[in-house]
């Protein structure tokens, strides 16, 4: 750690940078990010000037509080259950990359790429999607047919002029076929998946649009444009308004050579929600308001990895996943039904004093048949208040244990909802709750 | 990308710093990572001097194949299972903190933490386990009381004299309960949890070693030690080698103040595979052989990033995933039974040309139904490929489409491992199915 004069130092200097771009009238973002640095220097003097942390997680990034993870749990198990249906395997591959893989796949969002330190050894970046550690893993393993998914975290410094409230740390969900098959069977699959899964999370409407890389291509030769600038210009035309202009889904990254897609919500409420929360940090996919999915066709990648160039016809999908995850989230907030974040069937407890031990023997019988049970980490937790935990909790059932029901082999079984009661003998105890609660 | 004679210069220089490394006679890990880099910079340069990739995972990590991962799901769902049995919710961070969260909460394995290259804004680091980041999640939060589970890669630039096939990405496993409650109570769930999972993943005979850091305090103080060199006798003694020392169980980290336990596998057919994969990069684990899990209680933690330094105290086990994978791994491998890599039902075939629309079709409903299926990416498929494509991947129907039965309204449904063919009306295929494959 640095030390107390080391840091007003480091202050004095940046408060200088933040004095001289205001002076210099730059933009709110340069200025704001000055600031930023500046605020987190002067946090670690605190008052009393001891060093301070700053509670924050990084610029871009969140957690996911047990709600959220509950949702994001839901849409994974929807989306894993269809890419299963249609027999893909899965695979995971490190989240940071040699430098030289990521180089010159991306074209101009190169510069969104997070690089490590060189702290000795290999020179490394964070993965920027999941598209071309794929086609580094095809290339390596000379893998010329898969039928693969992968969700993972990707990584995108995103250009603060554009970020307002993007993510720089995002989840991608894709699907993918390698091979060399006949023409749009594969390709059609991959439309199936996008249908089926937005039909399945039941976002409202969706739009699923397709073009080829091909023709746009063409077009541009057609108008005369140059060949070293067709790229460029896909990544400008898929900025474009999309009512302004018609051919216009080209999206925005180098390697897509044939067909290309995007699905798009249609229903006002599901797009304000995408919109409000902005959750979706994925660049290609930034301007089209309501855009949860996309792909396309890529023939060309895996055999820049090659050293003899062999090519690997690919064609893939990838769900937008936070902007599905904010408009569940809407949805479930606007809910009256509560978000469970745990399944716990029944809380042991207890009606008297020192009953702690029996309360622990009880509850190990009920893991041990696989029962998912909870009990209070207290030596004597008044009934009521074990009773409230349940409620709030959303536990359905209470296994109570008094002086008498240990004397008679029974345990008092409550319903929470109905506050109903009723003794049921140790042994039967088991399958009862089986019975009432894996309905 | 950097140019030719850039690259050619630093192959002069790279070349004589691992030429003085050899008249120095310096350690064999030292000049590897020289020649590696080297090695790394020829690469660059191709036979033909065209710049080409090195086609490999950065070093110390590892891509999961659709075996890996099916195994990983495996014991991932088993050790869910008993978390969700024990009431956790889930909780999610991101893969990079802020650097200063890192700073001082790890002692002296501080050094192995991979920075993030300062691209502007904020400086970062990845999370080295999972433990800091729920305590700042808590802090951040103001949360007091959570029973939560995390599973997520956490990332040590082990050193390289220690390395030898250690991963410098890896999985956690963690299970912590936070909050004030009676002594010892949610220690014993801690042990219990371990308990569960290794019972449950049927590992081989373990042994649960159980210490507390105040013991070891307490003796050092008596034996004289001075208080700054608690932490790394603590680490020092953990690396001892356990017939020789008896209450040697300290756990690396700084961070433990009370219960420390340690899980270890005894059979020696366990311990033996886990050595021989030596999957686990996890420091403060890797002396113990056949060590699989361990934690212990940190009830300091949470208040070092508290601005008023309210404690929240902590307990928690962390599973040493990386180990029973490979365990897992080498019993499936010495298994008979194969490792399916995906759970399709039924492949479409055609026994005659010019069914692609008809197989599509059929195929559709299928997966509008739920049951997973495939279809060959071919317009007009041999039956007998069809056939062996599902001996390999274990498929275990095949629905048969010909002329004749599309004329008839039914499907030729035939059981690959028997080769018995019967066929069955379209309106009852998918019960049929379902029947034969969900039992």
């Amino acid at each position: 750690m640095e030390d107390k004069a080391q840091i007003q130092e480091a202050i004095k200097s940046q408060g200088e940078v933040v004095r001289k771009l205001k002076s210099e009238k730059a933009s709110k973002e340069q200025i704001d990010e000055e600031v930023a640095k500046l605020l987190a220097l002067k946090a670690q003097l605190g008052d009393d000037g001891k060093t301070q942390f700053v509670l924050k997680t990084p610029k871009g990034t969140r957690d996911y509080n047990p709600k959220q993870m509950a949702i994001r749990e839901k849409v994974f198990n929807t989306i894993i259950r269809c890419f299963k249906r249609h027999g893909a395997e899965t695979i995971d591959t490190p989240v940071f990359e040699l430098k030289e893989t990521l180089t010159g796949k991306y074209g101009e969002d190169s510069k969104l790429i997070y690089d490590l330190k060189d702290q000795g050894g290999e020179l490394l970046s964070l993965r920027y999607d999941l598209t071309v550690p794929f086609a580094r893993y095809l290339a390596m393993n000379k893998i010329t047919n898969i039928k693969r998914y992968h969700i993972a975290k990707v990584y995108r410094r995103d250009n603060p002029a554009m970020t307002r409230g993007r993510y720089r740390e995002f989840y991608q969900c894709d699907f993918d076929i390698a091979g060399q098959y006949d023409a749009m069977i594969p390709d059609a699959e991959c439309l199936k998946i996008v249908h089926e899964i937005l039909n399945e999370l039941d976002l409202g409407d969706f739009r699923i649009k397709v073009n080829d890389r091909r023709i746009l291509d063409g077009m541009f030769a057609v108008c005369g444009v140059p060949d070293d600038k067709f790229r460029t210009i896909c990544s400008t035309v898929d900025k474009l308004d999309k009512v302004v202009f018609d051919l216009s889904l080209a999206r925005g990254l180098d390697y897509y050579t044939g067909v290309i897609y995007e699905a798009v919500l249609t229903q006002a409420s599901a797009v304000s929600a995408a919109n409000e929360a902005q959750n979706c940090a994925n660049a290609e996919e930034s301007v089209s308001v309501g855009s949860v999915a996309g792909g396309g066709r890529y023939d060309g990648l895996v055999g820049m990895f090659d050293p003899k160039g062999r090519r690997v016809p690919c064609v893939g999908v990838s769900i937008g996943i936070e902007r599905i995850f904010s408009i569940m989230e809407q949805k479930a907030e606007a809910s009256p039904e509560k978000v469970r974040t745990t399944e716990v069937q029944i809380m042991v407890a207890s009606a008297q004093k020192n009953l702690l031990e029996e309360r622990l023997q009880l509850i190990s019988e009920l893991w041990n048949a696989g029962i998912k049970a909870e009990v209070m980490y207290k030596k004597n937790p008044k009934l009521l208040s074990q009773l409230q935990y349940c409620e709030e909790a959303g536990i359905p059932l209470v296994a109570i244990l008094g002086e008498q029901e240990l004397k008679d082999g029974v345990v008092k079984l409550r319903v929470v909802a109905t506050r109903e009661e009723v003794d049921i003998s140790r042994a039967d105890l088991i399958s009862e709750i089986k019975r009432r609660t894996e309905a």
